[in-house]
């Protein structure tokens, strides 16, 4: 169910690149969050007693009308979005994975039986776990991967036979409704989904607040979570928040991969991404080497309209957005930074931008920027690297380039994160693996299976049997 | 480390059924509080590195310390705590196998290796989950099970490797400080361990709201979750909290075994139990009969000092507590219900308690009691029963009482709980199952296993391996 | 690959309800055991290498071929097998499950991390367990579930990464060829499938004992089956074999819905089924209804060719199986069973057949009888219907009737099978269910997942790191 | 129960490194096996019966007695046994972390719930695994492990809920019968475990071959397990055979650290175990400088009695054996060998021997030998040291000493084994990992929790439910 769009107020959705307006989305009133939230309940009921076979049913056929849809979802990412139309074109890819997990995850929602009859007194008893639906889900989402993050919160939510309310970014609403729209038509009933657009302002609490809610699912920043969490009263809440992700370069690594990785995870979707290249921390040894090929490397990035073919780098989301990446870039260099590359606007995009800092400079190495901007620091070894790293608040991806296994390993146990890569870039995730960040980078894991998990509740049942 | 016991502010500790003075224990301070997040710190670290083999270790010198305290610690509960003394050895029986468990699922902490080549492109990663420590956890503990519910928090933050700060039930903190001696004593680095003590105003919200906690274990009230929730901020909570537990009694059942479980339910610990029976909704062909059984059997049970030995029904933990339990009565017939039996107190005791009245009682059939009062329903059939269960906002544990597997699973599936018994109380528990509420009752599931995964960050290690 | 079909030596194949030649298969020979071997061994080479997303590709190509070859399957199951043309696209529809699983299963392939710190003098260990693919297996596969049970060795094959070398039931090879077909089709490497058809006497122990088979999964008979484990020498043995199910129908069951079950399960694909009803053990208290019920469901039966719509009950495999049954009708009759109904052949068909005999009938109640005989025995309660039950030595399915609960869970336990169905036929199955026997029914479990492991080798992985 | 020993016939048992006789035990007869079988099979009926809780206790009791009788035990081993007395307490620590280990999981033995609802028409399904007993279990055990083998077969059969008929190595059969002892001194049942001993000719096959024994677990060589799969019929078989562990040395390795670990594994047991290292394979680079420092450390070994401290080499288990030994470096001399150190017998001792051979060796790189003998090879690169290792029909463990990722993860996918050891020698095992060998070193893997899955069955509960 969508917010009934007869009304007349509605809010303007742009082309990112172009600024034009491509079309309108209802302002959600509260009143619409309560009926969202009226029909949610019976969807609970309906979803509740809806067979895996019928969730699975769904999510396939959903999956089949993305790949006919499939153009027209990648076009909606690449304008209402700040994706080239390549990128658009893998996250779509992407979220039909999703789905296609999801549906195959729908079949495997499995609790264990309880020894019970190992504990003395209860050796007449025999039980196990179920897996239920928690109930209605509250799906947050945001701008920069605005079908594949829709994906991977209502994929999810439809295996475990959970209701959803949907509130997209405010900047790309169009390919979330476009989604919801193939939902229904391959069968999700309409109590089980509704869409809230606009500003949450215009809506108030009742979409964070409201008892009848069981779980937020939330992706983007850390102030607006922050938020959440206060106003959230008893429910279960995942959160998937920020991060300026660090990457090791040792010397023995290889370094032409090395800064490829590190080039190509830092600036794309134009840095817009929480796993994304943000810090760079590079061996004395090779750090002069390595910044040489990493700055002729961003220099061949070519920034222009995302629908045409070639583009590397299109636009930031919003010039507020663009006011906060020049702000970061600003403020690194008053700490301290050296700007090497970049540090400038054109049009809606920000160019490639180049810092070098070291890692106490507290704004380049501990504030995290949306953007496609990147730090470069020289490091003495592998322990001042990783004390570094950890510096920052954030937790989510980290990355070490080496090939020496204690190296790796001393890397993996110390960096504090919820992800080491060795030899790639921070930016490397598969769909079906837990995903998630630690301190400020967020709370619980994402990933279908930990998904569906975090969306289900285990109910014990114990039969107490005669002997 | 415990709070610096020489400082001159202290609050006393109370026999709960004379109300003499049997101890006291200091009254932290914010000062104190914010010295333990300092220790704490540093036990995160050394919680990092320490092996498994030596928490385990730790875990199992503890048992033995505690098999060697048996008879102190009992004897701690029956005193400070409201439950008579074989209720009591029952419960150190019972934190010995918590501990136990917790000793041994430390050595099953594992991860899965994700196979990553199944996805296109991901051909030579190669990589697994590790579980890592989460960090800092406070642990707030009630006074109901003073020593099992620290030892359900304590033992897998231990086997999980993270440092906590208990906050034990001002009632009841004896028992707790006995047991983080004992737990020093077995090996455990005092940086590991702090204990919190006296009334939560004194040290305001920085046991809650402090970033550096990653996550509240939390037993108690609604009322004081919400309040945790409200301040916590971005962290990890784990909350089990209240009931009012249904069964249903169909006429299919064993009426004797019905009533037997049901009364040992509904009076256990006076009723001072989050699983306790609190209501019982009775098929109408068996109902009289299963009234006057239960009324006297309820009739048959012992209220005394808790220290002499047949007595069933000890105190209640407070005066504010009795009244409380008063005011529900009051208000419960107010609304409609009988009084069958009990109603008032003795002493600090308060009289098994057994109302009459249909599930549109909102308070009978919607609040918590904390004591021993139980409201008995005439239903006409199990999809009423299961109607009425279902109007309390809380869902911890429910049971059913026949031998139809129909109805059983009918049961199973209606009733929103996290846990079903049939044919059994619904104070039935092991502490290896995973344990917790839906609804009001609470976030997330405790029981040893599940508490370590709580207490645990999944971290994902990928390679890329060269072809 | 294919034996060579140029060659002179063949063998034909018949539609089994005419009798009529309606094909040739070659018969191999020894040399042509030699050439599969020496294939599969680059095959190995080949899955070894080869990721799981290729492996995943192929398998879901073929569920694709497999779809639009629909009916050409079915018919050519209805043809050669003995199916009718309705069980047969039943068994097509389950044969697409069964691949689809696989594809599922083969990006699910996952071990565990090993808390190799947990042990004293291991602190710096850290290893996990990969799954390998186990090497060549043998598969060899019966008649009567022609295409699905060749999918339940292949789908798991090559999910797991291994060659494997197919002997079909000489009866039925058409089908299994034609799904060989379907396989490379989709892109199955030459090396990974070789198809080896003809009496097995022409090609001698080869395929059983050569040292680079590593797995043999077979479904047969036990006599089959013996001769197997005598030759093999030191390899992995999987086997499903035989059993004669029994059914338990208890007074307090559903009696309309037990007889049209177990009619259903007694003489679907005419009772040649490994996990068909072949006893039933009725409560004294319903026997005479139970007996009249399904003497006269039985009696609506329809006979005749397998093409025609409205068939119930095709042809037997081969007139030495009609003999067989023949045999076993009169030798149960001798040891004093009473013949009821049926009791003898119609062209290639035998008659659905009902005996009733007590559970000391040697052959009646022990016997395995490959065909649409059934043995009903009046019992007095039910621990002697579990005697009953055990006195045979199979154990693969049974089923119970009753909607007690003592009484369902005091059969699940005292019954010796693999599988307990209570309120179904014996021949009730999933695809992704762990599938097999215990006693003489079989070693080890299929099921895709259970196939998959059964297929697969764990190393452990153990890196000693430097502190 | 043991067999009587009251019966004339006995044989003698002796100390291995003096040859006098130490004492002696029964000659099993052909009658002795049948009524350990009949003695069995009523274990079987009480082992199922018997909850998991009392199993638990039994082991838990008997890791207490194996504590009481640590020295016995260990001198024992010492003496009927090969191991020096600080070995033998090292296997008696290792003996008690196993059944230790057995007492844990036993409380942890469960099987899924089957998500039946997720297939078309099985939507009204629920059902789970659950894992039952298997049934009479025959262990055959070795003399190099005397009791921690015992212990690794019987104490997950003993979790598991199964009768044992051991039959021990008749050179160490007493710590065997000791063991047995303590176990029916812990509260086993005497229907649950007989001890066969003496030579199996005297026997016959029926303590392979009888169709009551449902699993054969059996260690030894290769030889006698073919004979043992010929004989066996329908039934689970578990073998750990022998293996000639292969050693890879890089050129980055730490040089000290895999001298060391590469002669401690080559000479523990005087290399009297099966995964001991065998053969070493030495990067050309370093090859000179490896051989000399391992010649030099091997020369460091102390020859003599047992139970005399610093001892480090201790007898062969017979004059058999050393013979063989001897035999195995003549035939690999001839074929091409050079020998450098050792090569002869001192007493009952072998004096540790070191071979340099290439891999074209076919007695050196492919036979087994049971003594302190090993092979060092030199090899251009890492591919061939890996062809190299993969020649030998063996594959129990393989070992790489190396400090690159890359060499690794090449090793361990490429070599044919069950266990890769990364900077360890082949020798590593922790009790609780998954343990076996591939090609002819085995079927199937031990270690506590692999034991018990393999000494249960699965059995599927399915419920139709109304709905």
């Amino acid at each position: 169910m969508l917010t009934d769009t007869k009304k007349t107020s509605t809010i303007p959705v742009y082309n990112s690149y172009t600024g034009e307006i491509i079309g309108s989305v209802p302002q959600s009133s509260e009143q619409d969050v309560m009926n969202a939230l009226d029909t949610a309940k019976k969807g609970e009921a309906i979803g509740k007693k809806m067979p895996a076979s019928e969730r699975i049913s769904i999510l396939k056929k959903a999956v089949l009308l993305m790949e006919q849809e499939f153009d027209v979802l990648a076009n909606l990412i690449a304008t209402e979005g700040i994706k080239t139309i390549s990128q658009a074109k893998k996250e779509v890819t992407r979220a039909l994975q999703t789905m296609q997990l999801s549906a195959e995850e729908a079949s495997r929602i499995s609790g264990a039986t309880i020894p019970f009859n190992a504990v003395p007194g209860s050796e007449d008893r025999m039980g196990y776990e179920l897996k239920c639906p928690i109930g209605i889900v509250v799906a947050i989402t945001p701008f920069n991967d605005p079908l594949n993050l829709v994906c991977h919160k209502l994929g999810p939510a439809i295996a475990a036979g959970n209701p959803v309310i949907l509130k997209p970014s405010d900047y790309t609403p169009l390919v979330a409704i476009k989604f919801g729209e193939i939902l229904f038509k391959a069968g999700l009933p309409k109590e089980m989904l509704s869409i809230i657009t606009g500003a949450p302002e215009y809506f108030g609490d009742a979409l964070i607040s409201d008892d009848r809610i069981r779980l937020i699912s939330f992706t983007g920043g850390v102030t607006a979570a922050k938020i959440i969490q206060r106003k959230a009263g008893l429910k279960k809440m995942v959160m998937e928040l920020g991060s300026n992700s660090p990457v090791i370069v040792l010397s023995n690594a290889d370094l032409e991969d090395a800064v490829q990785s590190c080039v190509s995870g830092a600036f794309f979707a134009s840095g817009q991404n929480c796993v994304g290249v943000k810090r760079v921390f590079v061996d004395a040894a090779i750090y002069d080497s390595f910044l040489k090929k990493f700055v002729a490397q961003t220099a061949t990035l070519k920034i222009g309209a995302p629908l045409t073919e070639g583009v590397d780098i299109g636009p930031i989301i919003s010039k507020q957005a663009l006011n906060e990446i020049d702000q970061f870039v600003i403020e690194s260099i008053d700490h301290g930074a050296t700007l090497i590359a970049g540090g400038k606007k054109i049009g809606n995009s920000y160019i490639p931008t180049v810092l070098v800092a070291d890692c106490n400079n507290d704004i380049a190495n501990c504030k995290e920027v949306f953007g496609p901007v990147v730090t470069i620091s020289k490091v003495e070894n592998l322990e001042q690297a990783i004390d570094c790293c950890n510096k920052s608040p954030f937790g989510l991806h980290a990355a070490v380039f080496t090939n020496d296994i204690q190296n790796a390993h001393k890397a993996i146990n110390g960096l504090e994160c919820a992800g080491v890569m060795i030899n790639d870039s921070t930016d490397y995730r598969i769909d079906a693996m837990p995903f998630g960040g630690v301190k400020l980078s967020g709370i619980g894991r994402e990933g279908v299976k930990s998904a569906i998990e975090a969306m289900s509740e285990t109910k014990v049942v114990c039969f107490k049997l005669k002997k």
